[in-house]
Order: C-alpha cells, then sequence, then structure tokens
C-alpha cells in the first residue's frame, strides 16, 4: 500500500489499522522531536481518529470555511500529536512541518491546538471545553441553521470530571442533538495516575444515557466496531451519541502502554517505538468533502432604528441594552442571544420577542452559555450572551480559552456593583472589570445612560475579539442626547475648562456621583474636570494625558473592588513613562452587605460627597516631582 | 398550640404542617417589610425545611461550632427569608429582628445568607455552590474526622442546570458520602419562566441515580412523606440520598402559587396573603442537639524542619511547595491537601506520600476542588487546593464566594506565566494575579526561589483569608539563604545604593531576569536598584515608595497580561495621593504560543534585555511633574 493506492477511495479494515498505526507512528516522532508532548494520549485514540478520518467524516480541507463541513474538535487538545498526526495523512500538511516545527517557536503545530490553523475551530487545551463548544456548533446547526454537517468531538476520560462537560451532555441530550457524536477515548489513565472510574464504561454509559443520550460501549482498537459505532451515531435520530471506546494509553508501545508515569513525556525510545509499531508509512488517506452546501447570507435592515431616550428621563442602562439589542438583531441577522435563565433581569428577553427563533435559552449554566456562544460564532453567528455580571465569573476559563481561539463572542453582565443594592455581595459583580480587561484582546464598555448604552450595543458588534459591556440594575438619568456618538477607546469630557485644578472620573454608575461631586466642588470654588471613561478598555490616553497635564490630580471612582478596574485602566495610559497624575482611587475596599442603593455607594465611598472629599483634599496636595533625580 | 407547647417535644405532623404555615408567612411577612426578596421561592420549600428542623436535624443554635452539629446548607441562597423564619421558630432569631433589619443595611439578615449569621457555615446566592460545598463537609467529616454528623443541603431545581452540582454530585457518589442529604425542591419555575425539566421528577431521579446515589421522589408538601424520605435518607448507608420534592413555588397563596412573574419579589399583597395562610403564628420548635463531641485539638511536631536548598542551586518553586508543604503537614495536623489530578505536576503529591490520609483527589473538577478545600475549612481543617494556576480561573466563582464566607483557604497555582514554555497558552496562566488580586480580604504571594518558597507556604497558613501562592514550573536559582525570612506585605532590596537612577521591580521568573537587567545596566554605568516583589497583596508601599522617592523611575515586568498584575499592585501604594514614578510596565502584551521558557520571555519582551532597554530609556526621560499647576 502506497499513497497513491489509497488516494480518493474509501479503505478498508487493514487499511485503517495501518493507518492508525501510521498515526502513532508520526506522534511518537513529533513528540521526540519536538521533544515534549503527549504521544501516550494520542496513541490510545489512533482508532478512533483513523476510522473517523478515513470512512466518517465530511470535510474540504482546501475549503475550511465551507459551511457544509463536519467539525471536529479536540477536547482533549494535549493529544495534538494525533491531530497533526491526521492532517497529515489527509495531506494538508507535510510530514516535515509535523517533525520540524512542532512545539517550535512561530509553528502552527502548538503544544495544544489554536485556530492558527484553518481546520482547528477553536483552541483546547483547558479541558472539559471541547464537547460544550462542539454542543453550542450543533445547536447552531440544528436550531438556527439547518446546516447539514455533523460535529464530532473526542474527550479524553479524565476531563469527564469536569461539571462542564455534563452542562453539555444535559443541553445536548434536552435538545436531542443528533448530530453531535461524543467520542470518549477511556484509556484509563489520567495524567497523575488512574482516573475515578477507570475501564468501568457502564459508569460513563448509565451517566450519560440518562442525560438522554444514545451510547455506545466498544473496544476502540477495534477498526470494525469502531465504524459500527460511527455508522450508528450517524443513524440515531433524536439523541446525540456518546461512543465510549475502551482503549490503551500508549497503546502498541509495550514501554509505555498502560503504563503510569508516561504522560505528556516523549517515549523514552521512540526509534524503538517506531520499529514496535511497524516502522514509518506514508499512508494518505482521502477525506470525503461534505455535499455542496452554499454560503449563508445574513440579511437584515440597516436602517432599524435604534432607541431614542429623552434628555433627564430615569432609564437603566439594561433595559436600553435589551431595547437595542432588539433593534440590533433587525439591522443583522447573524445576531444570536444567549440567556442565562435571567433574561427578565438583564432584559436580554426583549430580544426573544422580536426574535424568538434566535434567541438560546440556556439556563443556569454559564460555562455552557459561553461555550454555546462559542459555538455559534464558529458557526459564523455573533453572538451575545448575558447574564449577572457576577456569575460570568463561572466562565472565566471559558472567556480566557474563547481569547486563544480568537472568537468573536459579545458577553453583557447586568447588575454591577455594590449598586444592586439589597440582594448583597453573591449577586454583585466587583471583580468583573478585572476579570474581563485581562482577557487578551478584549473590548470592555461600561455605559451611564441608555442613549450611551443603545450605542455601545452597536459598537460592540464592531469590535472583532472578546467584547464586554456592563450594564446596571438601577435606573440612571439620560445625559447624552439619542445621536451622540460613542466611539470604541473615547471618552467624554463633560466639565471642562483651562482652569480645571482637578479631574473626576467615573463610569456607569459613579460617572452621575462625579457629576453631583463637581457641582459640589464648585460651590467651594474648585473646578473639576469630568470624565466619563465609558470606553474602560481600550482606555482613551490621550485625553487622560491631556487631563493630567491641566489638572495633575485625578480622582478615579468605580463600583468594583480596588483591583484591576477603572483607576488600573487610567494608569494604563502613563506606563510606558508617561508623568503620572497624583490619583486618588474610590473603590469599593469592603466587603458590602444588604442595603439600599444609596446607602451602599455611601457606605463604600463612592458617592458624590466621597469624591468631593477626596477631590477637595487632593487639590490641596502639593505637585512635586517623586525624586530631585 | 402555642411556643411553650411545642417547646422540648416532637411535633407530630399537624403540628409541623402549621409550623410549614409560619415559615411561609413569617417569608412573607419578612419581603414585605424589606420591600424585596424572594417569599415564594421559600413557600415552596416550607414543609421540607418544617420537618427537618422539627424531626432530623441535629444542632446546638447556641453552640454553633458544637462539631457534632449537623450542618444546613441552603444552596438556594435566595430563599433565605424561609432561613431566617426557620431560625426564628427555633427560637435563634427574634421575630423582631427579622421584620425590621431583614435586608436593611447592616443587618445579618441579608438577602443571601452569609456567615455574619453564627449558624451559616457559607455565604451562598451563586447558585450551584451549596451543594458541592456540603459535599465538601460530609468528605471531610467522613474521610478526615470521622464526625457523626449529618449534612442537609436545600437545592432548587434551577441550579441543577450547574456544573458544579454534577461535580458534587459525581464526587459525593463515588465516595459514598451517606452523611450527605441533598434536598431538592422541584417548585418548576426558574426566575425567568419554567425550568428546563419542570415537574419531570424521574428526569432528575434518573440522573442523580446513575451518579450513584439513592434517590426519593416525593411530594413535598406532604409532611409525613417528607418524614419519611428524610428517615430513609438517615438509614441509608454507602450511598448519598436526593429527595426529590415536587413542590408548587408560592405554595398556599392562589395569587401566586405556581404562576410565572413572581420571583424574587414581595408578594402583591402581603396581609392578605397572609390571611389565606392562616394568619401569624409564634410556634416555636425545639431543635435536637447533637450528642456531646468532643472537639478536636489537632496535633503535630511544630519543630519540624522547613527543607534547606544550597544557595545557587537550581530549583523549581513548584518543587519546594511540593516539599515545605509535607513539613507543613507534619507540623500541623489540620493542614489537608486538595488536588485536581495534577499532584504530580503542581508536586502536591508529595505530601501525600507522607499524609496520605490528608491528601484528597478530587480529579479534574476544579469548583468542586475549591468547593471541598471550603467544606475542609468548615470542619476546621486548613486546606491547601493546587492546581495548575491557569485552570483555577474555572473557579473564580467559588472564589468569589469564598471571600463573602470568609473562608479560610490557601490556593496554590503552579505552571505561572509564559516561562512554562511548549504547552502554549491553553496552560499558561496570564490572568490569575488579576483574579486572585480582587477577591476580597485575598493574600497573593509569588516566590522566586526555593527557599522563599518554603517561608511563604508556611506564611500563608498564618494570613486568615483566601491565600494564594503562584509557583513556576522550570528551575531556578536559589538567591536565598534558607533562614531568610519573608514577612506577608515585605518586599526584598536585592541592589540598593543612594545613587540608583531607576528601580527594576520583578517577582518569580522575572525577578531573576530583573537582576540580570540590572548587572547589564551597571556595565553602562546606570545604577538599578532591584526589589523583589515576592507579596503581591499586600504590597510594601513603604519600600515602594522610598524607592519612588530616590529613583523617581520604575520598570515593572511580569510573566502576567498587563492588567491586574504586579505593576498594578505597585501603582496601588500610590493611589491615595502620593507622587507617582515615571513607570514602565512589561507584561505579556501578545498572544504566546509554543516555544522555549527563554523564547518566550523574550517573545514577551520581559526578559533581562528588554528590562535593561525599558530602563535605559527611562533614565533619560526627564522627571517633571505632570502639571505646573
Amino acid at each position: 500500500m502506497n499513497s497513491t493506492a489509497t488516494q480518493d477511495r474509501v479503505l478498508n479494515d487493514a487499511e485503517i489499522a495501518e493507518l492508525a498505526q501510521q498515526l502513532r507512528v508520526d506522534a511518537v516522532r513529533a513528540a521526540a522531536a519536538a521533544g515534549s508532548g503527549h504521544p501516550t494520549s494520542s496513541m490510545s485514540a489512533a482508532e478512533l481518529i483513523a476510522v473517523l478520518l478515513a470512512r466518517h467524516l465530511h470535510y474540504d480541507f482546501d475549503d475550511p470555511k465551507n459551511p457544509g463541513n463536519d467539525h471536529l474538535i479536540l477536547s482533549k487538545g494535549h493529544a495534538s500529536p494525533l491531530l497533526y498526526a491526521a492532517y497529515v495523512a489527509a495531506g494538508a500538511v507535510t510530514e516535515e512541518e509535523l517533525l520540524t516545527t512542532y512545539r517550535k517557536f512561530g509553528s502552527r503545530l502548538e503544544g495544544h491546538p489554536t485556530p492558527k490553523l484553518p481546520w482547528v475551530d477553536v483552541a483546547t487545551g483547558s479541558l472539559g471545553q471541547g464537547l460544550p463548544i462542539g454542543a453550542g456548533v450543533a445547536l447552531s446547526a440544528k436550531r438556527l441553521d439547518d446546516l447539514p454537517f455533523r460535529t464530532w468531538v473526542l474527550c479524553g476520560d479524565s476531563e469527564l470530571a469536569e461539571g462542564s462537560i455534563w452542562e453539555a451532555f444535559e443541553m445536548a441530550g434536552v435538545e436531542g442533538l443528533d448530530n453531535l457524536t461524543a467520542i470518549l477515548d477511556i484509556n484509563r489513565l489520567g495524567q497523575r495516575g488512574p482516573t475515578r472510574h477507570g475501564w468501568d464504561l457502564d459508569a460513563y454509559a448509565r451517566r450519560i444515557e440518562a442525560f438522554g443520550w444514545h451510547v455506545e460501549e466498544i473496544d476502540g482498537h477495534d477498526v470494525a466496531a469502531v465504524d459500527e459505532a460511527m455508522k450508528t451515531a450517524r443513524r440515531t435520530r433524536g439523541k446525540p451519541t456518546a461512543i465510549i471506546a475502551r482503549t490503551r494509553k500508549g497503546r502498541g508501545v509495550a514501554a509505555v502502554e498502560d503504563q503510569e508515569g508516561f504522560h505528556g513525556k516523549p517515549l523514552p525510545d521512540a526509534d524503538a517505538a517506531v520499529s514496535e509499531l511497524g516502522g514509518v508509512r506514508h499512508l494518505r488517506v482521502h477525506v470525503q468533502p461534505p455535499e455542496q452546501t452554499p454560503r449563508r447570507q445574513f440579511g437584515g435592515d440597516p436602517t432599524a432604528q435604534l432607541p431614542r431616550y429623552d434628555l433627564g428621563d430615569q432609564v437603566a442602562t439594561r433595559n436600553a441594552f435589551g431595547d437595542a439589542l432588539t433593534v440590533l438583531g433587525t439591522r443583522r441577522e447573524d445576531v444570536v442571544v444567549l440567556d442565562g435563565e435571567v433574561g427578565d433581569s438583564t432584559k436580554a428577553q426583549e430580544f426573544a420577542k422580536e426574535h424568538p427563533e434566535r434567541y438560546i435559552e440556556c439556563f443556569i449554566a454559564e460555562q455552557q452559555l459561553i461555550a454555546t456562544a462559542v459555538g455559534t460564532g464558529v458557526c459564523e453567528r455573533l453572538p451575545y450572551a448575558s447574564t449577572f455580571a457576577a456569575f460570568l465569573t463561572r466562565a472565566h476559563d471559558f472567556l480566557r480559552m474563547a481569547a486563544i481561539s480568537r472568537s468573536d463572542i459579545k458577553v453583557v453582565g447586568s447588575h454591577a456593583g455594590v449598586a444592586i443594592g439589597e440582594d448583597g455581595p453573591s449577586q454583585m459583580a466587583l471583580e468583573d472589570l478585572a476579570m474581563m480587561r485581562t482577557l487578551h484582546g478584549s473590548t470592555v464598555l461600561y455605559p451611564c445612560d441608555a442613549n450611551q448604552t443603545a450605542r455601545l450595543v452597536t459598537a460592540l458588534a464592531g469590535s472583532p475579539g472578546i467584547g464586554y459591556l456592563r450594564t446596571t440594575r438601577g435606573a440612571t438619568p439620560v445625559i447624552y442626547g439619542p445621536d451622540e456618538e460613542f466611539p470604541v477607546g473615547g471618552c467624554k469630557v463633560l466639565r471642562s475648562s483651562p482652569e480645571d485644578q482637578v479631574t473626576l472620573i467615573g463610569a456607569g454608575v459613579t460617572l452621575h456621583e462625579a457629576l453631583a461631586a463637581a457641582d459640589q466642588l464648585v460651590a467651594d470654588g474648585t473646578r473639576a474636570r469630568v470624565i466619563d471613561l465609558y470606553s474602560v478598555k481600550p482606555v482613551d490616553a490621550q485625553e487622560l494625558r491631556a487631563a493630567a497635564e491641566t489638572t495633575g490630580r485625578f480622582v478615579v471612582v468605580e463600583d468594583h473592588h480596588p483591583e484591576g478596574g477603572l483607576a488600573d485602566a487610567v494608569l494604563e495610559s502613563f506606563c510606558n513613562g508617561h508623568p503620572m497624575p497624583l490619583l486618588t482611587r474610590l473603590a469599593v475596599h469592603t466587603m458590602p452587605g444588604s442595603a439600599t442603593p444609596d446607602q451602599q455607594l455611601h457606605a463604600a465611598g463612592i458617592n458624590a460627597d466621597a469624591i468631593a472629599a477626596a477631590a477637595r483634599k487632593l487639590v490641596n496636595t502639593p505637585l512635586t516631582t517623586v525624586s530631585s533625580r
């Protein structure tokens, strides 16, 4: 058998077994060449991937954006040598690239797969994420687009301990996602030893079946059995299928097979291992392309008007978010909205009234909420996922990985800060700005009024990467006209004169407190500049530096813990050697309890009185250089 | 029936039904008085709590620290009016306190329960956390201490969608925690409408049974049935029990019973509702105290010597962590260690070799990892939970709530930053310092050498609240002697002279780069102060201000994304109006890929060359005040 012989026809079982051995050999060689990697975790799943590639996957490697392509997600991302070896067998990557660049600086063949490779939908490597995202892809295909492709997810057994996996089993089971197949590589051994259930396949089967899935228990090294299970998965209607495959880690090399202590390292003697596996092969597999599927064009009415709010009216920014999102949905039919069972509070459910077919209820499962968003993004949708901002911390790791995936998802967190009032600290987001700012490439916006919110909801759509909008529970006065523009990366200077002695910087609820403080200060004869820092990331460094030059003194006030929020965002503008203003940081230093919103702002020391007092103190502090040097 | 009549004897079924009505009435009255709250979510579970209180709970309200006390955890924390009404019925809280302070400023009766109340183990209100923590409490009782108490957890149905709940079902089922009972209040309605499974009790039962639990499906308003199920739960051996109770939200008041739109708000007509419920009652229930259980005294050998490393040796801080933790375990027998199935990498498993009975494998389920830590803390243990620092983001919400619970838990994250090398960004913690710093009351430590690590492992034990230690994968040179001390809140000034022109600040791997940069700068004739900022929170404001006064210029370098890490910690010291130094922030601004550790540090611009270049540039920047005012 040579590469020509296997081109363009379906392989027989013996040939697939040979292909599996090739995948093992190439995984072993890749890790040996790199000096690191996970060959043993790759070897257990070689038949699973070989059969999938040769008989069941429909994929056009020359056209990875083809909407008819199946999706293959490597939830056990550390088995990247297996995936890359499969790409070699499919002719998408050369053997040379695999053996010379894997895990090397600048390579697209990273230690764990990322979308630097055109065939990789999402980055994996933090376990328990591939299946939730795969469920999101499958849901998007079935519910939103009626696309014919199938999503295949290869999971490890250790990661089945992650709760996020069960959020996925639950959603996919209840939604009847028969276009989704989870292939579970039950090799018995985790990183540091045996898994909880070892080779007790029934333990997994009982659980997964109870979640509404069809299950197939097989010997994962038996090509015919794997093939049969995948056939069954493709035939099964109304339920997703889990193929629970008993496998052996390091399969085929006696020195490591089913042994502890060989996770995540090259084989001790790679040359001997390659010999034991039957030597290097150069098989090529012809992966079936999908049926022709037309590219989708998303329509919409771009002239649909954003809501307009009257100056002075009291409107909660969460309400404006719901209203504007609904209009955005009319303007752009690619927009989908995902709720974490709080749509009545976040006001996302306004969208559902107008566009019910594009509203997905994810229930109280924030990891699956973000995973579903990422999954719809894979299917070229523009997702807006929302819940209480505090509960987004539940999905922090999914957001972190979405940044590595270069996902274009929009996240909206309501009920920010102590300003929510009586519900108390469990419901208060006091860490969300820090969390969202730290995500690579993120955009973080925090509106203070309804017209601004409406504009920022649409601005997020135009900012690639992870976008975050922070909304407020209570009503705030409308201070901007409906035609005002709010570019991402900008700010609004609301009070300004050349005589300003201090700059007050707020956003959201604290912007209104800052304005009130400025009024108090005027009564003293103190001129305060006021800046609305609605774009928390990126910040408007130019305007902040100008304010520093004029006033030399900043009071930054935020409804957030002191770390990682507004004040830190302000200081970023000065962190490349720019002269810094004197700065007073007003933030939530204490642990709040229950109280009215006004009491909360007062107790935290972030209301107008506290701002005015801090400003008075600061203007009496002389501006000196820090050092005489 | 009056309060005297029901004291000190077991109530009959009719009396318990009355008690349940009283709990409803008091919940309705409390929310009405407060003007907010969750009465309907309380009313569905009134019989469940009434029966528990009257017949099954063993608790001494006068001695909440009694180690024999049962634990009652309100996983559905929003049903706080029910819990507080139960406290009234038990005589622990007065009716007056409930009706005049609930949800008011300064009250201990917060919107969601917190340990401000002596009978509340942990804060709840972020759904899906009570059961995991309850499982941790039960595991601690059974595995570590052989304590006779029972843990009861009241869950809502909406929260059963959280993956964390299934991490708990899994751990408790596999561990056979027959001292744990989950009471599931299946009232069919979530916040914004019906739950996924409505009243399909079998759907829950199938799933939970598959996870190895005994289940009882009952009518949750039938006192006798509730009693029987709780009896069965107490009798069942080898398995935890889930009581799956069909209930009606808002039960007893026709205007709201089983109606949508009444979540989280007072009843429309509270007076009428109280009448409909039969009016105000003043029943008292005698909760059985536990059997006398002696307080535990944890021993240990305080003279056990910390490991000592020789200057100049190359030792990874993760190794020193494992070594020191083992000694700490010898010194203090209250120390327990929890692993997220990576103990061979974090080196936590060193502890297991010496103290296997105090080592708990939590598998790859980081939420349950932290929940178990919190649970052991409830049982007066001192837990150290560790995994890769990147994967701690998975437990962010649990850490956030642990801060509200005032939990005393220690968290260790290994494999920090780009310095891990080839594995790539999914495994790199680049957000962990921001996340851990933002937690209220946290301590954040980041050692650069082995002797320092050993000291900081023990220092964490002495710092109340959430403590975090960040360790490094690769070896770093030992630069401190084994007798050097490292107080929390301190720093080490490693190079210093009155002529210093710039201060280089690093921690962990970047401290070594900063030292090398200082050597390069000496060759130019530039004097650089070098500070090891091992205590990231709290920071040593005094020493940093002194450095600013002398040098006026800081280069802060960190193996972390630019937001929320070392540089922001440094700037905190100047954020109350202190004159700020010029500052250059070197951090990981890009998305890394695979590469060697040295290549990573170079590519991110955080190695010695980059530091020296930044310092040279900064010393040529004149020190001016930011403003002429």
